[in-house]
Parts: C-alpha cells; sequence; structure tokens
C-alpha cells in the first residue's frame, strides 16, 4: 500500500464508506461533569486537570468512532489554551487516534518563513533532532498526519510542510475559501488579472501540489473549502481536481449535504467533511443521551451525518 | 500612565530611547553546549532537557537586554518543537521577560475565527477561565503583551484578538507585506479595484484600528512589515498612520537600516524592528566572544544595532 498522505486518505475514506472528520474541539464548560470531577481530583494544577479532563472526554469520542470514521481533527486552540498542559493533552489525543487506526489532522493553521516554517514542519509532519553526538536524540513530536496551514506568505512558508510531507507520508491543508461570513473581506476581492483571491489561492495550491500526487490522483497539498460556499466550492473543484478538500462548517456553522456536494469530484472522493460541536456535544441536542452516554450520542449523530451525506454523494 | 498597548509600547521604546526587539529564537544547535550539557545533566526527558536548556539561554539573553530595549518576542515555533516540554520553556521565558520589565510578543501569527479564535486570544492575551461553581479558576495563560496574527480569514478571525486587546491592555501585529521573497506570491498581486493585496490588508488593519487607538495617537492593531521592502513599508505608513510596525528582516534577512527608515512616522516612532539570529547568536559572529560570552556578544550587538538604528532615525 502506497505511503503517500493522499493515497492512504482516500483509502480510509473507501475502507469507512464515508468522508467524516470529526473535529475534536473539547470546549472544557461543555465536556460532562463527571469527567471534570474526576480529573479534580486526580491532584494536579488546574490546568493540568483541565487537560486531564479533555484527554478523557477525547478517548471516550475516539473510542466509539474510530470504527465509523476515517479521520479526526483537533484543533489545537482549545488546548493551548490550557498552556503546556494543553498541549501534552493534545499530543497525547493525537497519540490515542493514530493507536486506533484514525488519520489524524491537527488543526493549528501555521504559517511562518524558512527556519520558523521548518521548525512548525518538523514538529507537525516530521522528525525532530535533539542534541548531538552521543547524546543525539530523533524522535517524531506531534506525529500528526496532516497539518491545516495558511499560505498567506506564498511558497517560501509552505515549501517546507511539502518537503516534510513528501519525505514522512504526511500531508497539509492550506486555507483556500473560509466558511465565515467575513472570509470575504480578502478572499473574495476581483484580481486586476482576473479571478478573486481565493481562486488565486486555489491556483497556487494546485501547483504547490503539482510534483506530489499519489497513486489515487490526489496530492499532499489539500486545501480548506467552507462548505457555507456551494458555488464557490464548485469553481474551486475545477480549479484545484487534485486537492483533497477539508470542509467545515457542516452543521454548526450552517452547511448542509447539499452545501458540501460541490466539493466533491464526480468520482465522489475528494473531500473530507468536518462536523465538531454536532457530533461531540451531541448529547446536548439529543433528547435521550444525558452526560453520562455523550459518547454514544457521538456515535449516533455520526451515523445520522453519514446517512445524510450518502444521501447526496 | 496609560494601560493602552500602544502608549505602553511608545512610551518603552521612549524610555530606552531606541525601537528594538529582541527575537528569541533558540535554535537548540546554536545554543552553547555548557548549557546543554547542564541541562542534559538534570535528568528529565529529552525534551525536557531541550526545554530548560532553552530558557537557561533565554534568561541569559534577557539579563542583558532588559536595560537597553523595549521589546522581546519569542517564536513560538522553536519551542513548540519540543511538544509540551518545549511549551513550559515558552510560557516561563515570557514570565520571565515581564518580570525584568519587557514588553513581550508572542510571535505564533495565529488565526482562526469564533469561538476558536476566542480561546486564542484569552490564552495569550486575556484571561482563561477553568471548570465552574467553587472549583472555577480564573487566570492569565501565556500572559504576552501582544501576540502576531494572520488576517486571510477576515474581521471574524481578528475581532476576538481586538477585543481581549483593548480589555486587558494588549495589542495584535497583523501580517501585512512580509519579508520573505515568496510573500509576493499572493501579498503583490493587484487588485481590479486598484492596489496591490498588502494594501488593502494594510487599509484593514487601519480601519479595524479605528475604534482603538490610544493617547499616543497609535492604535492596538499594529502590522508586520518587513525591511526588506522599503518602497512597499513607505506606501504602507501613509496608508495605516496609526498603526506600529513590527518590522521582520533587519540583519539576517537583508535588510539594514535605510531600510527600516520608511517603517517609521515623521515623529521617529510607529516601528520596532526585530533582530534574532544577529542579536542572540551573535557570539558565533564576533572574534571576541565564545560560547561562554553568548550574553556579552548579546549586549555588544545590541549596542551596534542601537548604533547603526540612530544614525537613520
Amino acid at each position: 500500500m502506497s505511503n503517500h498522505f493522499a493515497d492512504r486518505l482516500i483509502e480510509a475514506v473507501k475502507k469507512k464508506g464515508n468522508p467524516i472528520c470529526v473535529g475534536l474541539d473539547p470546549r472544557l464548560e461543555q465536556i460532562p461533569s463527571q469527567i471534570k470531577e474526576k480529573a479534580l481530583k486526580s491532584g494536579g494544577s488546574p490546568t493540568k486537570a483541565a487537560a486531564e479532563a479533555v484527554l478523557e472526554f477525547n478517548k471516550g469520542i475516539i473510542d466509539v468512532v474510530a470504527d465509523l470514521v476515517p479521520v479526526v481533527k483537533p484543533q489545537i486552540a482549545f488546548y493551548e489554551i490550557f498552556g503546556h498542559d494543553g498541549i501534552w493533552a493534545y499530543q497525547e489525543t493525537l497519540k490515542y487516534a493514530k493507536s486506533k487506526g484514525l488519520i489524524t489532522i491537527a488543526d493549528a493553521k501555521r504559517n511562518d518563513i524558512g527556519s520558523t516554517a521548518e521548525a512548525y514542519a518538523r514538529a507537525f509532519l516530521g522528525e525532530v533532532e535533539l542534541f548531538e553526538g552521543d547524546q543525539e536524540v530523533v524522535m517524531p513530536m506531534f506525529d500528526a498526519d496532516s497539518l491545516t496551514v495558511n499560505a498567506y506568505l506564498g511558497w517560501d512558508g509552505i515549501k517546507p510542510f511539502v518537503e516534510e510531507g513528501a519525505k514522512y507520508g504526511k500531508g497539509i491543508f492550506a486555507l483556500v475559501k473560509t466558511s465565515n461570513p467575513s472570509g470575504a473581506d480578502l478572499q473574495d476581492l476581483e484580481l486586476k488579472e482576473g479571478g478573486r483571491i481565493y481562486e488565486v489561492m486555489g491556483g497556487l495550491m494546485d501547483s504547490w501540489g503539482d510534483d506530489h500526487v499519489g497513486e489515487s490522483g490526489y496530492s499532499l497539498v489539500g486545501a480548506v473549502v467552507g462548505a457555507t460556499y456551494p458555488a464557490q466550492a464548485a469553481e474551486l473543484r475545477k480549479i484545484m481536481p487534485k486537492s483533497i478538500f477539508l470542509v467545515p462548517g457542516y452543521g454548526a456553522q450552517g452547511g448542509g449535504a447539499e452545501g458540501v456536494k460541490p466539493c466533491f469530484n464526480k468520482d465522489g472522493l475528494g473531500a473530507i467533511v468536518n462536523s465538531s460541536r454536532g457530533i461531540i456535544f451531541a448529547y446536548e441536542k439529543m433528547e435521550k443521551f444525558d452526560e453520562a452516554s455523550y459518547a454514544d450520542a457521538a456515535r449516533e449523530a455520526v451515523l445520522e451525518m453519514k446517512k445524510d451525506l450518502g444521501s447526496v454523494l
């Protein structure tokens, strides 16, 4: 089997029979109280207790979705908010998801240039070299399968991620057309040479992926394209046929199954659809579940989403 | 004294008599061997040893520059590369710099929307609420004075940072015109309505800062404008007169004192100039210093930079 990121992802989507990505955005205030109580009793600092609660919550979700979905996407802001303890929970979450056979997307939207971008790329996708000589240690750090990035800085800012991706069978998803209303502030402006900024960004991603296409026909350079703008998604699908789209905005942000349809190619592949709150905190919306059965609620929400997406794909 | 971020920063620049920002980018391979040896002997994991080495190195730099410069800017990639241990060193570095009276810029180029951007804003600039009721804890987390951000996502992605900034006397620096060659891939494209993308981005920052101008006349919404493009910096200075520019690219990236001059307003204020490697690893370039005297070399490099900038300002 190919170790190319896109091939691994497409294979996982086919195997699970759906393109669902579960967003692990564990807002502490929505985590069931019994998990928080237990974490608080373990005697660590408040941030360590928060990190432990987040990790236990995530493990509960991962356990019930691992056989159903191909991908999970922990959003790092909800971990970083607890400082280094939160980052510990982030690393452990990625590790646990991997141990359950899931493909991981580190949603961190990293961006910088030169050796700084290289440091991020090594940390998230590659390996890190520590110390020298007899004391040298080479180890993966976050060891995510892929990372979201922001390409405002141009090719310099993306190249290190593409290089690490090619070396380690990993991938990236660059922001192209985001799901939020004011994404249009910049992304929708028209250029003198024709087209809008998001279309130019899409074209750049397509060309940056040219040398990194797997057997599946997809490249390791993916794109973030919101479910809330289906017409624009359809245009982008033409501009960047070999990029896998990571599609946020389904569910909580108002994008439905019809909205995500244009993100897919005619082969029914080429996109993964993320849902965060709508799955992990489904227990808050579903009458038959309570806090203690949050994982069962998440599983049911995944099955509903699978059915919903299946109706249009 | 005003607690507004821009006022605090301008005051600090006046007090120290220079606009220098020392970039704390502690690449492990360039940290003096005696510091690494000591950290390795302390018995922690390799990542903990790396984090301890980074922190000790930074403290050595901070101790010798605190009386000379107004600002330090740790770049988070060089900490995140050691996982949660690195983030511990990042938090401790910010805390130590603050204890020495320095203004801090968390260089993390964060970007996201809605509650995700809020989580970043609270973590870096504001306060974090943990748990509820009797167990509630409200605490600052990174407690930086300011944060670099990327505004590709539009106002939704910037508003939470501006709001936390206004509440806590903190600020942001948004990427406008970056110092790297391929920044032009996107930033220099011409728009149908006139102007280039970086100019539009500059105009957005200027307007987003309108409601947040301090007594100094500067707003809490600053901009990253590279020293390597002086002509563009001059244009941007006109477009965004009340934004403080954070200017990378001086020294190692090839921008000299003449290049940074257009980043300043006629009052000689309105910009801070960053140097990272050129200061913290000055010992590698200066014959009269060795590893053990890396801090002395850094101090001399700051004094040289002060003189160089003074010749044009």
